[in-house]
């Protein structure tokens, strides 16, 4: 199991969190997903290590942008 | 035809105005329903004039907050 935290840019209530859960869960491997709207950091556990563009590509597919690791 | 234009707290996102839209829009008699984000406007068109306690329920329904007519 591998854990890494991004930093994503304009969630601004639950719906956006939603998304981003959804989108970043369907990655193959993902098998958790936490999102702090707050501070904007989402958690996330998978099988293996993910390439973050195939991260970011979810993000950016939810509608946000992910501007760190 | 009746368009009475409420204003409503809370909406923050396009998901949000989505959710607005589809309960308000859920209340029979009523034809169209315009949400502008920005100022939180919810412009809605029915065939005959609404309870404001109607709409206020399906705003609440959403998760938001109508506080003005």
């Amino acid at each position: 199991m591998v854990t890494t935290t991004y930093q994503v840019q304009g969630m601004t209530c639950g719906h956006c969190v939603n998304s981003v859960s959804t989108e970043v869960g369907a990655i193959p491997g993902v098998t958790d997903v936490q999102v702090d709207l707050a501070s904007g950091r989402v958690t996330v556990t998978s099988d293996n290590p993910l390439e973050q563009e195939t991260v970011r590509a979810a993000v950016d597919e939810a509608g946000y942008d992910l501007v760190g690791a």
